[in-house]
């Protein structure tokens, strides 16, 4: 595995990453089981945001493939997923972020990190937030979609070092966290959160 | 065809209803080509609404089915699909409202009515109106989805007097806006939004 890049996304948290257009970030699962639950916000003003629903609608495609574009809420080109070295290129677009009320469901009693307050505690940087958290992009999960409607959670396809290269079409923050789900597979059998990695270019 | 409910959601409009715990709604594709986007709100307060991706993640399906529960952004269970009269079932949940920059990309120049638009200007009867649009069910849209990742968008496979009954499991408003797509066939092959009517009970 070569050496990651220096900047982290620590297990179980989120961080903000400011990009401007034309610039690119490389994203590693570096130890391979890590899911990221990613979105962007348009600067300045965070009045537009990926909007996965709108991403699908303009690609007519439900899936995430290299070459795919997000779209914001109106429209407007903001990342493009240039490379992609996970097999299978196993990402979930369609699955929320999970909350504290998911961890409850599962049994867990007290509190429980999740990727919806991770999202808001990354905000804290942003000068304008946004107030509501939208639909996920959530990199590296693998839930397999049946043609009866049914999807399965599974462990990540992606091993060690995978990354994807996503290119800025706007000046935005990227928002990461690293998915503190240790009460399922969907971050790896051994259900341990890991850091990842990433590199701005 | 029996005699539709005598409450109205005019065509190219939005309209919100109240419902309490326990009613019922029977929504019906009056002509049979009409596609609701839908949306619900809880009520007091507005603090939660209807998500489909935590829908999604909550049923382990990406479709929509008799049975389905609906629930909240903080996994509360919120309406139940207990009747759908369509062939196949054949609504969608994957896709956003359209927008004013929607039509934009289509070709129109001008102002063109839309869902988005729709779901603000019922949220004025709201007492504590959400200030984001979340991403909607659409009744009787038809976007068959194919295993490559791509889908399809076609005209409903609802016919005339088809409806689906939806049942509350708290006080909420209901959003519909009878979509005003004019310019593609998902409002059927003659490009003609038209009246849909619904009925509490």
């Amino acid at each position: 595995m070569e050496t990651p890049p220096q900047n982290t996304i620590p297990a179980r948290r989120g961080v903000a990453v400011p990009m401007l257009a034309g610039q690119k970030i490389r994203v590693v699962n570096t130890h391979g089981s890590q899911v990221l639950d990613t979105w962007a916000v348009a600067r300045p003003g965070a009045a537009e945001w990926l909007s996965m629903e709108h991403t699908r609608s303009r690609n007519t495609r439900w899936d995430v493939r290299p070459g795919l574009v997000f779209v914001t809420n109106r429209r407007r080109p903001m990342l493009v997923l240039e490379q992609d070295t996970v097999p299978g290129h196993a990402h979930d677009g369609l699955i929320c972020a999970c909350n504290r009320e998911v961890y409850r469901e599962l049994g867990c009693e007290g509190f429980h990190d999740n990727c919806e307050d991770n999202f808001f505690a990354a905000m804290a940087v942003v000068e304008a937030p946004i107030r509501h958290l939208p639909a996920p992009l959530n990199l590296f999960m693998n839930f397999p979609i049946a043609p009866d409607g049914s999807f399965a959670r599974v462990a990540p396809a992606s091993r060690p070092g995978d990354y994807v290269v996503l290119r800025a079409e706007m000046d935005l923050w990227m928002v990461f966290s690293a998915c503190p789900q240790d009460m399922t597979v969907v971050n790896g059998a051994a259900r341990r959160p890991t850091d990842a990695h990433y590199q701005v270019f």
